[in-house]
């Protein structure tokens, strides 16, 4: 289940209607962390992952180390935690250990809107598909939402998903790890 | 054979000194950039690889994609390119190919002078161990490379790298290995 950027208060409300889900994710935002913290902080005890950027990062927790940050914010409840560095990947923590990602080298960017809902898109569409959640399959997922965000800044609004394939989307995959893979 | 930051004109001086070095590369800066412009582009047509970062990288082309800059960077001379983007990583550039490489994540960064001038360390101390420098090798070099950054910013000067032993930069090496790898 993703309890995608809207009002702690609505969060905690769609949650309660959803009878044992297998994993509870949650993005936020700026806005929340700031206005209505007591709710976002109810709500991070109830989930098991937050999806945010290192800006979010930092102000949830005034501190400007990401990794100090992570654990500072596992400690509110999530036991894993990502954060979305945009251009410069994406870090996803748990269970003692770290996964640090790349991003995927892009040349021509259309426009940035929405790279994030994106990425938490393909994130949980990949855990969704894969009915895993153990930490190979989220490292899996956390390179899965990189791509689908690189398709997504490729063109506006939703244009390049309406048009994307499977076989595109997988090759894209298969692209990053030869960019990537080094040992 | 590595040429470190100093006058591009000195830097060919040395060059010259050199009888049929197998690999040349260099490293340059904002100010050489700026005030001898000339004479570094003279000095990119004499070289294998330049070692740079992303600001420098955009400085030189005045392009702020990093992979447009990288390519307009080979066409001056350097058949491979890395740029170094800090807590962000690193790119290399070559062949019509590119690896995109995390940092090594830092919990506690204690004076992060000399990193740049230690990746070029590690990075061309790879290539000399190794005595390779086709593309799997310099690509493990950028890890090496950013494997000596990080502890070369654990403590001031060049006191971490003083105390540093061959056990725990193969440690590092495996741990960014156990960090970076999904497939």
């Amino acid at each position: 289940m993703f309890l995608a950027n809207i009002d702690p208060d609505l969060q905690m409300e769609v949650l309660r209607q959803i009878r044992k889900p297998k994993l509870v994710a949650c993005d936020t935002m700026n806005f929340w962390i700031e206005g209505k913290r007591t709710s976002l902080l109810k709500l991070l005890g109830m989930v098991d992952l937050i999806i945010l950027n290192e800006g979010e990062a930092r102000q949830l927790t005034s501190q400007p180390n990401l990794i100090k940050a992570a654990r500072m914010i596992r400690e509110l409840g999530p036991s894993r935690v990502v954060i979305k560095k945009g251009e410069h990947g994406a870090l996803l923590f748990g269970d003692g250990s770290v996964f640090v990602a790349p991003a995927y080298p892009m040349e021509t960017i259309v426009d940035p809107t929405g790279a994030g809902d994106t990425f938490a898109g393909g994130f949980m569409g990949h855990l969704a598909k894969e009915r895993k959640t153990d930490w190979t399959t989220m490292r899996r997922a956390v390179i899965y939402g990189s791509v689908m965000a690189s398709f997504n800044v490729e063109d506006f609004s939703l244009d390049r998903m309406r048009r994307l394939t499977a076989r595109q989307i997988g090759a894209r995959y298969r692209e990053f790890v030869a960019f990537s893979h080094f040992a």
